[in-house]
């Protein structure tokens, strides 16, 4: 412990020496920020900043100065208080997820997702075992926006125990000012020193070059202030550069080597750019074309079984919900495997507010101005309550991946992506179980058919799932993969024979059934 | 009260009567229904279901056999609880705004916003008046999103007291299921005779042509769940069918309107479609040509104001955030009229995590699927918070009209939609004030011209601005309409002359000041 506590002392930035860096006007330095900002808006380029400190050590000053000559179209600041009930009853980073930038904006935070996370572990004392966890989701959510190319500029605002009772005492003179101060307030003022461990804690775990921090000495409010608009400009214009010198040979790279991978991609399962992280090992898993599609159950046991498992799970829902466990299930597979309907049997008998089906088809554009995940991170469901992805995030891997919606190098980053955000979903107590429906390519095109000609199924086939089936082999490769890199022991994929879909339906329900039975 | 007391038991429906009109097998009937709801949706008709009615009637049985047959890309299940704590701090209604569906979708509301209105008039025992008010508030949202298409039934589930009790009993015999019965359960079921009252009168004050009840007798499910269906169905059967005939019609009839109207425009300032509310009675304005704008500031007022003002206005921020106001300001004012610059100059010393800066531009498509006053409903400010709308709902009555983005019934609807809007918002306690910066013809080319030649401000200048130029006339025209629409006493306009930037400015922050220092 004795080195981390000095870590604070150790980082922290005279902001005098920065200011010195570019001695210009206030004005001067804001005007060139707000036209950098315009510049970073135009390459698309979403900054994160975040103020993190003590209470009274000017956060509100800091991003009001921040702010100033800004166009207001280009930010929004966000203030974090306590989570609420509601938000508590989803994985702790996930009511960040829609307060981030989209392509070109940019969110400033005035206390962040290292708020919950310094204040429970002086609190509450969580283990240091539980908070290297919390930095190890942290790390991994600001690498993955780092990644989409996100900016991140984290600042830490110190002030001495002295300093903040000081500041404290002006406040409370004041009647307008003095209900700024709060019983929390003082209480962490007591507990000065502790806090002084956690922030130290903080700031060495979870300083990266991808999401520095830059720990301020802020006892000048003004030249603080200064530095701030310094730091952010600096760190903008350097993503600038960034952008425009690399972005062209990086693209062509991406190109040369997709290129490459499509010419090579029976030979090589699995491309060497796949890193996956050595602390998640997936375990193995049968290819696609090892199953026994000729699986099948006769109608009276499936009538049987669908009533009786249906009862089940309509009691275990029940518990799950009192235990408040979120369930997540995807299901994914051949177009025409039957997922519809193998949903439909799942939730037919369970209560519709306790469950949503969150059908996944192409981003919409807005979608595709964020980070690839938000759009599933937001869909989460509610502790107790049972999410079901018709499609999901796996589609980076197999239709973005074939199709050239994503890059190369986004793909083949995303196996480690996905096995982390699963990861951090299981950690945080939720129950996820994957369906891969199986159906062979023979059976797939007696259905096309069957829908082309019921006039009440032709909606439910498009050109698209003819192209697709036209790419049948490719898909089967990405899939393969897929199957390989993430079935990992805490979300492991069920790969259910769907020739039948009598026997599917009952192998998926059988399924969610001992996996809750066994949790339960 | 004795009249309202029979409302449920007159108006209440025999599902069995309901199953009769349509006697098809269950099936047959939900495979219709999941039939029509796609219909429904190609015509991009969105659609409200409400479930409201007592304890264990059985909502959510309800909603899953009504669903049961659907595509689950189409609708959504909303579970009503309690208002959190933050969604106490916005007008009731906020927080249905993003539950609505888009078009050509279904958002399915296990209670809904009636939930909260009923359980005040038992529990707290809120006055008639107050009663009024809060469905006089719900009927003009529903209107609204009938007048935009929508499709809305609402269901209430009727069982008697002794029904009740039988089945808060049978689901305390079971573990399983016991915990469903709540506290308020049982507290509401002593209180039966009173919410039977409240639902009477709600049932009596809120059925309209456009958002009927069917109040049914739910003792028995089964029945009652097929009821339930043929009545959602021959809903949507109705919408489409008028939709289909009219549609056509309506927009010929629009667009005749609409050309007419072109050409007498300067002879025809307030078109005799627009119908306000008699309630509501504009108070007089001047017309915009009447306005001094030679008004001027020497350099040395205008800072000493601007230091003075923006003092005063901290403090009463401070004020404003203990007493929990909201506080609406919107921005409305020929382009480069100086909105940005006052803005500025209105925030500059205001803490940025009290206030919000909302630009509004164009609507993006996913905007555009929405009711109209959706985006602005969202955008509301939390109770103690300031928000800024640069530009606002107006751009309904001037861009969108001009343009033709509106329609002629929009268009001409909105005066009296935004005049209601307002006067919820102000009756929920938010302060509103709205300023109409003025300036005339040759200062506007002046500024333009100044930013063309600015390599700083070039950015703030686009052809669209320059082509608002050329309707200077019409813009004019719909401007005045709008002053004299929508000058009310609970959100009256300031017109602000603003040839002088420095004048204007501090206008707007003595008129902020003024109204914070009388309502404070």
């Amino acid at each position: 412990m004795k080195e981390i506590i000095a870590v604070i002392k150790e980082k922290m930035i005279d902001p005098l020496s920065v200011v010195k860096t570019e001695p210009l006007p206030e004005k001067t330095i804001r005007e060139k920020l707000a036209k950098t900002v315009r510049e970073a808006r135009e390459l698309k380029i979403p900054t994160v900043v975040i103020f993190e400190g003590w209470g009274a050590s000017g956060k509100g000053y800091m991003i009001e100065k921040l702010i100033s000559e800004l166009d207001p179209r280009g930010f929004k600041v966000w203030s974090i208080g306590n989570a609420s009930d509601d938000e508590r009853r989803y994985p702790m980073l996930k009511r960040f997820w829609d307060k981030l930038p989209s392509a070109g904006k940019m969110s400033i935070f005035d206390r962040s997702w290292y708020r919950e996370v310094s204040i429970s572990r002086v609190e509450e004392k969580i283990s240091a075992k539980k908070l290297e966890r919390r930095f190890c989701d942290i790390l991994e959510f600001e690498k993955q926006l780092a990644d989409d190319g996100c900016n991140i500029v984290k600042i830490f605002l110190h002030i001495s125990k002295k300093e903040q009772g000081r500041r404290f005492e002006a406040l409370e003179a004041f009647s307008a000012t003095s209900w700024r101060v709060t019983d929390d307030d003082r209480k962490r003022h007591k507990k000065y020193d502790e806090y002084y461990d956690a922030f130290s804690e903080m700031v060495e775990c979870t300083d990266r070059e991808y999401a520095p921090w830059y720990v301020l000495d802020a006892e000048d409010k003004k030249t603080t202030a200064a530095a701030v608009c310094r730091i952010v400009l600096s760190s903008l214009e350097a993503a600038i550069k960034a952008k425009k010198e690399r972005a062209p040979e990086l693209d062509r790279k991406d190109d040369a080597i997709d290129k490459e991978l499509a010419a090579q991609t029976h030979s090589c399962p699995i491309p060497n750019e796949v890193r996956t992280d050595p602390g998640i090992v997936p375990l193995p898993i049968k290819p696609l074309d090892s199953y026994d599609l000729t699986l099948d159950i006769s109608d009276e046991e499936y009538k049987k079984k669908l009533k009786s498992l249906q009862k089940e799970l309509f009691e275990l829902h029940n518990r799950l919900y009192n235990k408040k466990i979120p369930l997540v299930i995807v299901f994914e597979g051949w177009d025409a495997a039957g997922k519809g309907g193998a949903i439909k049997r799942l939730t037919s008998g369970l209560d519709p507010r306790g469950f949503e089906v969150v059908p996944i088809s192409a981003p919409t554009p807005t979608e595709l101005s964020f980070q690839y995940m938000r759009r599933f991170w937001t869909a989460l469901p509610r502790s107790g309550h049972i999410g079901i992805f018709d499609r999901s995030w796996y589609g980076r891997v197999m239709v973005e991946r074939l199709e050239g919606f994503a890059k190369f190098s986004e793909w083949t980053r995303a196996f480690d992506e996905i096995n982390k955000f699963e990861r951090t979903l299981t950690e945080s107590g939720a129950i996820v179980v994957k369906f891969w429906l199986q159906i062979d390519s023979d059976e797939q095109l007696r259905r096309f058919n069957e829908r082309m000609n019921d006039p009440d199924k032709q909606w439910k086939i498009t050109d698209e799932d003819w192209r697709n089936r036209e790419k049948m082999i490719e898909y089967h490769i990405a899939v393969d993969q897929m199957l390989q890199l993430t079935n990992t022991s805490f979300a492991p994929w069920q790969v259910v024979e769907a020739n039948s879909k009598k026997y599917a339906r009952i192998k998926v329900l059988e399924t969610v059934v001992e996996t809750l039975r066994a949790r339960l």
